[in-house]
This record gives structure tokens, C-alpha cells and sequence, in this order.
């Protein structure tokens, strides 16, 4: 059986973790490995109905997706998590789980607050910044940045793209995916 | 990859379906599956902490152990699911999400309040009959017993060995696990 890993995106909303996501996810089913992304806010609409945005909902939320996360990837799959997922306890225990069965990769999609609120693709931050949405992460919520995620992206500074092939090839580096086929 | 399926044993609490189950998972693992088993009792424990035992949040919890089930099913897992699963539309939904992935094989384990009382293996049922235990399943709860599983257990009339043979049996006709090797 091909050896399972988690591939784990955090960061605030509208930092581009799910751009970045959907261009690894499509390369790594291009060299044949079955994908199950676990995106937040569809996990919220199925395994986390219900769940609210306090400290401890969020980290139910997590805890959640970490063990769905663990579970597949002891059968193999290639599981992307892309999940706002503020709190380093939290993404800790993920990673203990999903390192029982696998590999786990941290992926740090670092953008700040201002960019994130400049583009703000889904008019979140605006409400935020209005207080018409409570405890959003960045504006007033905590963040915790990771200290030692694999991957560290600037995505002010480097194309989706970009981001996406560095995280690929560090996967190709481990053995987690086979090399591309040149032509 | 190795064609996934679901096993889903569905009946009372003290019917015999962990009993059974355990058979089930220990020959299917001799014969080199990889096994999930998500256990009522322990998914409550994760997948579905703060749930009660409401038509609603049993539902809900069905529906995302179905979720998940699914999702394992799709990477080639071999799934065991044993929860009382009460409500035939949540059991239905849960085999519609197994079916887009793989085969699922329903199991009900037929067994009589009389008899479940009787062995009454967590001491549940005497204190659901004195009404210390609202919303129990059989007493003060409804069971809508399974039209057409594709196994129907007397668990009163046959030995757990027996009955775990026979869906391995199921397994095997169908292709989704390999033959037993004899000496």
C-alpha cells in the first residue's frame, strides 16, 4: 500500500491556503495518488455541524478533522487539510495523530492581516473590522503562528504556483510522490 | 488499490454486535485487510462528543460516522461500523454515501429486548426499564429494524462464531476479500 501523509495548511482566511491547496491537489492526483482534501468550511457543513467559533469549539473542530485526517491516512490516502486552524495545541495534537499512521507535513500559509483584508475574497474582514462578525481570526481572534512548520509560505511575495511546487517537490523529496514524468 | 467496502451491524445495545464484530475484524485482518472499525461507543467519545440521543443528534451522529466511513471507503479501507443506528433513513443515507465509493453490506443483529435484557451486558437495560436512562433504544426509543439487510442475525438462535463466518463468507462471494489459505 503507498504510504498515507497529511499535508496540512494553516493561516488566516483569504491568506490563499485554498488556492495553493486546490494546485498541489491537482498535481498530486495527476501522478496518480487519491486525494481527500478536508477543507474547513465544508467540514464545518458535515463533521462539525454545530460547532461555533470559540476557543473551544474551534479546537473540537480541529481535534475533528485530525482524527478523520489520522484515520485515512494509516490507508494511504493523501490527505490536504486547509483549515484556518489558530491555535498550536491544536495543530499539535493533529500532527501526534496523524504521525501514528503516516507522514504529517505543516504548511504555514503566511499572509498578514492587512493583505488578507485587502483582497478579502469572501467580505469577511470588512464585517469584522465593523464587529458584525465576533471572534475572527486576526481581527479579533487569536492566530498562533507555527514555529517550525515544513513549508513557511509569504503569499505576498510568491505566486500560488510557486508555492504549490515547493510544497510538491518536498513531497517528491520524502518519497510521499512519484517524480513527474518528463516528456 | 484494494476494493473498500463498509460492514455496518446495526440492532439493540447487547444484541452481539461488538461480539460478532471483533470475529469479523480479526479474520479479515488474518487475511491481510487493513480494518477500521468505528465502534459507537468510541465515535461518541470523538467524531461526535456533545451529542445526545434525540431523533436529531442520533442522526447526526449516523450521518457522520457515514461521512467518514465513506471518505475510508473510497481509499480502499475495509470499514466495520457497530452503532445501534436506530432510524432506517439515516442507515439508508449512510449506505447511499458508502455506495458512491465502494460496497457496503448492511448487517442486522436480530435480537429481542427480552434477550438483551436479559444479558444485559452494560447493566443499561435495568436502569432504562426504572426510566434512569431516558431515550434507550428498545425501551423508551424507538428501532425501526432493517427491511433487507444483506445478513440477518438471530444472535439468540446462533453462536458468534457462526454468525461472523457467514459474512465472511458474504465477504468473500463477493470478491472483497481473498479466500481463507488452508494448510
Amino acid at each position: 500500500m503507498t504510504e498515507g501523509f497529511t499535508l496540512w495548511f494553516t493561516g488566516l482566511s483569504g491568506a490563499g491556503k485554498t488556492t495553493i491547496a486546490e494546485i498541489v491537489r491537482a498535481e498530486l492526483e495527476r501522478r496518480g495518488r487519491r486525494v481527500e482534501w478536508l477543507d474547513g468550511d465544508e467540514v464545518r457543513e458535515h463533521l462539525s455541524k454545530g460547532l461555533g467559533f470559540s476557543k473551544e469549539d474551534r479546537d473540537t473542530n480541529i481535534d475533528r478533522i485530525g482524527w478523520v485526517a489520522s484515520k485515512l491516512t494509516r490507508h494511504g490516502a493523501a490527505v490536504i487539510v486547509s483549515a484556518i486552524s489558530p491555535y498550536a495545541e491544536a495543530r499539535n495534537n493533529a500532527r501526534a495523530m496523524g504521525e501514528e499512521h503516516g507522514t504529517f507535513v505543516g504548511v504555514f500559509v503566511d499572509g498578514s492581516v492587512e493583505e488578507c483584508a485587502r483582497r478579502d475574497v469572501k467580505a469577511l474582514y470588512e464585517k469584522a473590522f465593523r464587529g458584525e462578525i465576533k471572534e475572527f481570526t486576526g481581527v479579533s481572534d487569536p492566530y498562533e503562528a507555527p514555529a517550525s512548520p515544513e513549508v513557511c509560505i509569504e503569499s505576498e511575495h510568491e505566486e500560488p504556483e510557486a508555492s504549490a511546487q515547493r510544497i510538491v517537490e518536498l513531497l517528491e523529496a520524502r518519497g510521499l510522490v512519484p517524480a513527474a514524468v518528463t516528456a
